[in-house]
């Protein structure tokens, strides 16, 4: 649990939407450090978005500002130049370039920034910098989230990495709607973080779906304070990886109204493409989700979800495994059927699904679909 | 509410799976008909849609037997071999060949047709054929079902076509998880009755969600007792669409747990697979349909799930009208909410999404996702 050295961080309440909670978070590097981004492929964009895929083309950045309440989302002009004029306010008062901030949101999509309430409340965001406000960061990100989600991790020479992340609803990939900020005192180039953050989000972010939809926010940016070097270059991106898969698993964990976090394991397909769009498809079938929710060991829905991938392959030779206790085989059930319902009982369950087609695998996580869920999504704004 | 001439119906109860309820249907031509079928496009393909698929074939049809509880999809041979010993038997008892006969089923997948409890019924079966109990057969072809589904046109000539379905969840296109059966007295060749029935299936059923699974039985199948003369065969191509949209649109109305039907227009698109992918995308959104369910007239949903699909548009560019009132245009609302949460309200919806991209348009059903879809989905077997 040691934060990456050379970061500072920030939270405060501006009302953005609710009155009483920390909406507005600020991570700081007092000298300069390298960023990486990626973000949603969804074609409607939030000015956030627009505006940090030209940012993180600059070789330094100083600062990461992040609000919660308000998307920025389908705000037209207008949303990009209340955007822009944050990172003006704020570059003046920490006396930065406004190119050496990224702009993050996330929220309600189609309201405008409220300015008016935000930019007074900026000296207290930076009056209150300090490295433990790390968990006010973590909270004033949150939206739908009933927890926030930090992970640390150390290297063996020493080298930390920090994972914030927010997630809830509207998590599928490309990429999980949600917001993702790992931070480490590493040095490193800005060309190789940026490949390493590619390569983990693929890994991680993007093999996740809480309800398939897919954000106009979507955001993960590495963070890198240039502090300590890396002796083992191998070791630093496993974790780094470790960093962005557990967020990843937390967020799935926290999906909206989820009960269970399932992990779909896709064995035995003829490609990895194959086994990809095999593990989504089951892992968004909603008449999936709910059989997991209601502990129903229907299994003849897992296969209908393989099925309408259309691809071919004999459900005879399809293999069905429940943490690891043998589910089907040869379309007739391994166990008794109270004991496959205990195995759907616990809160993290792994289906593992063998095919006979070849040797690629493939692995998603899920969480199942409840009445909670709903309840959330039909009310998010009032 | 004319029958059309020459065809009989009747239903039983056998326990297969539910006491006290008509679960076996039969659909019987006292003299020969001619038949055509569309089935699922699932790589997961029940028993009866193999069979039924072969049998389709054949010049004559007499008979389509019917059964609701057990899918018999996942049974292997054994399946197959019990759905052929169902109609062996039905040839027997109705002096018909076993060829001449279609089946059909839907219910729980991965088990077994109980024979010993549908055979010992067959006789009855017949000896309840009559014009008037299509309703009878309607209701034994229903799941989760809350209504059976009924639509009777007549063109000016005097033909008659008589749709019955069956629906509920795992509704969507390629193509809705539904039983459909269509039947008219018009005299018509195999060829021109196949045509029409595929055509028309891509203008009804495959335009439907419910949930966005597709399941391993659904079936349409298309009876002529060759009858009366088509003088107007337009008129009739007409009246037979209209039987299709209107049985799809009840399915839609009694989606699992719907509480409103929805019905996504887009127009404006560059080419009608976008528009199809477009409108696709809408209805099948879980933060749309709860959205409605919730009746939150929250725009942003509509546009990020227009984004999703990664088509490019400009947001600013795109229009929304509920029920024909302006809605969002320039992403500016044009009415006041509580004007638009008024149309939001009501049972019936028209989405119209204009884009400025082109000249093609399509259109889907959809309903609103509730709890009431999870409740039903988390306990369907017990």
């Amino acid at each position: 649990m040691e934060i990456p050295l050379g970061f500072l961080f920030s939270a405060v309440a501006c009302e953005i939407r609710k009155k009483g909670r920390l909406d507005l978070g600020l991570i700081y590097c007092p000298e300069r450090g390298i960023s990486a981004g990626v973000f949603t492929k969804n074609s409607v964009k939030a000015a956030p978005v627009i505006l940090g895929k030209k940012l993180i083309k600059n070789p330094w950045t100083r600062a990461i500002i992040v609000n919660s309440g308000v998307a920025n989302a389908c705000t037209g002009l207008e949303g990009l130049q209340r955007a822009q004029t944050l990172l003006i306010e704020l570059a003046k008062l920490l006396n930065v370039k406004m190119e050496e901030i990224l702009p993050a949101s996330t929220g309600v999509i189609g309201e405008q920034l409220p300015l008016e309430r935000i930019l007074p409340k900026l000296s207290e965001l930076k009056e209150n910098l300090s490295a433990e406000q790390y968990i006010s960061f973590a909270q004033a990100i949150m939206t739908t989230d009933t927890f926030p989600k930090i992970v640390f991790r150390k290297t063996a020479d020493g080298i930390n990495i920090l994972g914030v992340a927010k997630g809830a609803g509207m998590i599928a990939p490309q990429m999980a709607t949600m917001l993702g900020f790992v931070l480490t005192d590493a040095i490193i180039a800005k060309e190789d973080l940026s490949h390493l953050l590619r390569e983990a989000v693929n890994e991680s972010f993007n093999r996740i779906t809480v309800d398939g939809d897919t954000s106009t926010n979507d955001t993960v940016y590495a963070l890198a304070s240039l502090k300590r070097e890396i002796k083992n270059w191998e070791e630093f991106c496993e974790k780094f990886l470790e960093v962005l898969q557990e967020l990843a698993r937390l967020i799935v964990k926290d999906g909206e109204g989820a009960s269970k976090i399932i992990k779909v394991v896709i064995k035995g397909a003829k490609t990895k493409e194959e086994a990809r769009i095999l593990a989504k498809a089951v892992a968004e079938s909603p008449l999936v989700k709910t059989a997991f929710y209601g502990e129903d060991p229907n299994w003849g829905r897992i296969l209908a979800a393989l099925g309408k991938t259309a691809l071919p392959f004999d459900p005879e030779e399809v293999e069905l495994y429940l943490n690891g206790v043998p589910w089907i085989r040869n379309l007739t059930l391994q166990r008794d059927e109270t004991i496959i319902k205990k195995e759907m009982a616990r809160e993290e369950i792994e289906l593992l699904i063998k095919l006979k087609r070849g040797r690629q695998a493939y692995w998603f996580w899920t969480c199942d679909l409840t009445e909670e869920y709903v309840k959330i999504n039909a009310s998010y704004r009032s």
